[in-house]
């Protein structure tokens, strides 16, 4: 790994630098800059959900920073699919350059556009296709077809001057697939036979020993369980898997029930998805799920949101029996979905609330009921083989997924020094073949909370820490300015501290007194007197409860 | 399941009433309080430990209210096993009557006693072994051999003139235990055929279908493991899990390594255990970790704390290199243990550090190197089939393990309406061969924070989630109080709320402002001008960041 931060060198004509500034380290905002000859490119720009402990962040963005002031040098931003960990921060992107050019498929395209809609902004865009060339500028685009758990993926192989990258963006390799749209390995093959300089695959599954199975195996599991259940049936899903929802819809019609879809994101998505071909919906089986509920029991499937737990999502809400629809005894709930690490909790909650309710729950730990939309080590194996890159920098991933696909391109034979392992932030150049680390820039986290980006910095966060571990106790005195003496408290109020106001009037004393010493020993300084209640507070609380909430002291002067 | 409180009516003579008043609809703070003729038995005393957004709890407890009032009627406390979630809140019931007697095998009771006397308790105990019978009042107590993942566990057998319960604790069927000692299926046969009218299982596997492997499966993966690592073996697994650390002893020796324990509670259970003959540590094996800081790196084994990536154990801080052995290129970390839900994020972040650092990273996601303690589906069938109860509750287990447990006791023919769903507070009342759900107590969590116990109530929780995601800002004014003209402020300050303390010069004039209308408007209670404050506040933030931290409003009178 890098070894601290250091500044690379000025960017030579004719080589390529490639810098990550996300998804390094972490399964979220990924984004890659690539710059030749003072033109960039960026290959997706996505967010990142936050950890429990990052408390009130709704998202983190990439550190924008890179490109930040050149903005105009910025020829566009190819997107590889249409999931949040890539195009989520697009809006983002957007709001400091509105016309930079969007570039991705038509599914893809046509959920950031959705998503750009509601931050009201109209994007420039350029629609392509696997197979479909395109120069911009310095950078030669070629796409081509990969598989993932949303339809329409692309990889895209950037010829420059300085040598061929191939960046795969996130896939498996389903041989399959529900649409018949295989991971181009021919196109892989033809590229390695040109010679691929620089590899930069999804690693995201590279520590999952195997294969990842086929997205059909679960056609059959839904079936049964659909046909066998005595009542109402739920299937919770992402809203993007277009496949998922397929397989539920062809399942379900194929035992005359009818399918309502439930949550925003679900209802947009597969709307999109339809109107563009992608999803099929059989004749007659979709229903508005005002209208399900006249529908007989074993006639319904709703397909609903919240397979994560999400408290907001339907799912969640079905299981506090705050949603129209009430789930009960006989009713079967299928989490089709993967179980995103960190999640566990909240999902587990939902389980046993429906559990509780009288449903019955099923998940992919209790059937097979979900694969993954990454290519597993096994798979990256026959990538590493059929590309034979000169140089790998695996992205995606925590440190652990990187390192296992580092493993793997030496396992297949690329030199150990050929095979680069990166963070956000490394910058990487390749030039005659050779792609070498040449500088760690000091990127950070880039936390959105409301309509605030980038404000809330990492102390913020340990101030929230604090305060909801430990919760505040504020006290104000209020002291004439001329003389210092008290004129009005000390008024003590305490939140999240959790223990009645008036054990405060023990500390009250302890205040003044400490006060009429401070004046006595001639402290008139606001400051200072501001620190002999904080010190006063502290102490007694951190004797008498064992615990160290926030003192937030004030000395108001009148 | 039960529907809403309802009181049980007054416990006739000559009828057993049971009470789970923890560990039923969670892992953790199991306690069962049984009564008969006014006498009352408890059979466990655990604490549950808090869920990442029950922030600043240390401890959760369960509710002594049912026998708070009652303590002078209890005859003593059996102890199954020695772990956390079994004997973890003793120390708190012992501080209402601390002459309670604790009963249980020499290990639990070790453990039990090492804990009490950081709580500066010295308990009455009385020590039994498996096949031993006691009379505690109405209450005969037959003890039976359990396998769990630590020693010496004891299932008891509870004889009342109402009928025999038998009470299992944790427990699993490793048919080929290291230490010999099997779970006395004999036992439970003849208990069976003397009839069982109520049967008390641990639950928490029952949703895992198959068979829990042999412990000393992992043996030969661990030797494997040491034998190849090239460089120093650091072990992390539960303090208590004496097999797992004899396992790793033995596989150090073979190798021709020599073994450091690291962490408090790893050293004092561990000395605990080979002073009463639960370990058989190797012949000139254990090394101080000073002394093994002297050895090549290839004769050194670690073993200790930190599994569940809890940050202040052992294993967290060398990751974090913030403890003198530092992990490097070509070490090997083996975390040999559980990953208990909720620990995710800590453990892979422990796992991720590890491995940037250079080590090579063996837990179970990658390798056998753990199995469960807990009996999973197949083997509670074979419980159900040899004990054959007439009644059944379910212990031990969020609700879906209690339900997989109850359907498990369906298929053996229990009958469906003698297969009891009960939760935290449930009140049973056995009698004539016949268990009936009689009641349901309003029990709570009873949250340790510091020195405080119970003191904090679920509004508390409420305050430091909305502290920790938002922040606050506090909003203090002082008027004159004859007047009521405001003689100094707005003062504002905020924490956690993130952004440049220059903002609030915005609404300072807002403030003014409202408290001026409302002068004017005569109104002069403080209340009601605290209000305004607030209100004034919580818009104007509201409006401008899109966010709702807490406002805390002060009007002084001076």
């Amino acid at each position: 790994m890098v070894d601290g931060i250091f500044e690379p060198p000025a960017l030579e004509p004719g080589t390529l630098r490639i810098i990550p500034t996300g998804g390094l380290g972490e399964v979220g905002r990924n984004m890659t800059v690539y710059e030749i000859d003072g033109k960039i490119l960026i290959v997706d720009c996505g967010v990142l959900f936050p950890e429990p402990d990052q408390l009130g962040v709704d998202l983190i963005l990439p550190d924008f920073s890179p490109v930040r002031d050149r903005l105009d040098d910025v020829l566009g931003v190819v997107l590889t699919h249409g999931h949040e960990d890539h195009i989520g921060a697009v809006p983002y992107l957007l709001k400091l350059r509105q016309d930079i050019p969007l570039i991705g498929s038509a599914l893809t395209l046509a959920f950031v556009e959705a998503k750009l809609k509601e931050h009201r902004i109209k994007p420039y865009t350029l629609t392509v296709k696997e197979g479909q060339v395109e120069q911009l500028g310095p950078f030669g685009l070629e796409f081509v077809a990969v598989n993932h758990s949303i339809p329409d993926a692309l990889a895209v192989a950037i010829r420059t001057t300085a040598g061929l990258a191939l960046h795969t963006g996130d896939f498996k390799m389903d041989q399959l697939p529900l649409d018949g749209r295989l991971t181009d390995l021919r196109a892989f093959a033809r590229l390695g036979e040109e010679g691929v300089d620089l590899f930069l695959p999804d690693s995201t599954n590279a520590d999952v020993p195997g294969f990842t199975p086929l997205e059909r195996s679960i056609g059959p599991v839904l079936e049964d369980i659909i046909a066998r259940a005595p009542r109402r049936v739920i299937v919770a899903s992402f809203s993007s898997h277009v496949h998922r929802v397929q397989q539920v819809m062809d399942a379900a019609a194929r035992n005359g029930r009818r399918v309502a879809l439930l949550g925003r994101s679900m209802v947009r998505n597969m709307g999109i998805a339809a109107e563009l071909g992608y999803l099929k919906v059989p004749a007659g089986v979709l229903i508005d799920y005002k209208s399900a509920a006249d529908l007989p029991d074993d006639e319904i499937v709703y397909m609903s949101t919240g397979s994560q737990g999400e408290p907001m999502a339907v799912l969640a809400r079905m299981a506090n029996l705050d949603h129209e629809i009430e789930p009960g005894e006989g009713d079967t709930v299928i989490l089709a979905s993967s179980l995103i690490p960190g999640n566990e909790n909240a999902v587990y909650r939902v389980i046993d609330r429906l559990t509780k309710l009288g449903a019955t729950v099923v998940h992919r730990g209790n059937a097979a009921v979900h694969v993954s939309g990454h290519a597993a080590a096994g798979e990256l194996l026959y990538c590493y083989n059929i590309v034979k890159p000169k140089n790998v920098l695996p992205l995606h991933g925590e440190f652990r997924h990187l390192a296992a696909s580092a493993r793997l391109a030496i396992d297949t034979g690329v030199p150990a020094s050929r095979t680069l392992a990166g963070e956000d932030g490394t910058v990487v150049d390749l030039r005659d073949g050779v792609a070498r680390i040449v500088g760690q820039l000091d990127l950070g986290l880039v936390y959105v909370d409301g309509s605030s980006v980038g404000e809330i910095t990492d102390a913020d966060l340990k101030d929230r820490r604090i305060l909801g571990e430990e919760g505040f106790i504020s006290a104000i005195v209020v002291v004439d300015a001329s003389t210092g003496r008290v004129i009005a408290g000390p008024e003590i109020h305490a939140r999240g501290f959790a223990e009645d106001d008036a054990v405060f009037e023990a500390v009250k004393p302890k205040i003044e007194a400490a006060l009429r010493e401070a004046a006595a020993n001639g402290v008139r300084d606001n400051q200072a007197l501001t620190q002999v209640v904080r010190r006063t507070v502290g102490r007694w609380v951190n004797t008498s409860y064992r615990r160290r909430p926030m003192i937030v002291p004030l000395v108001v002067e009148a």
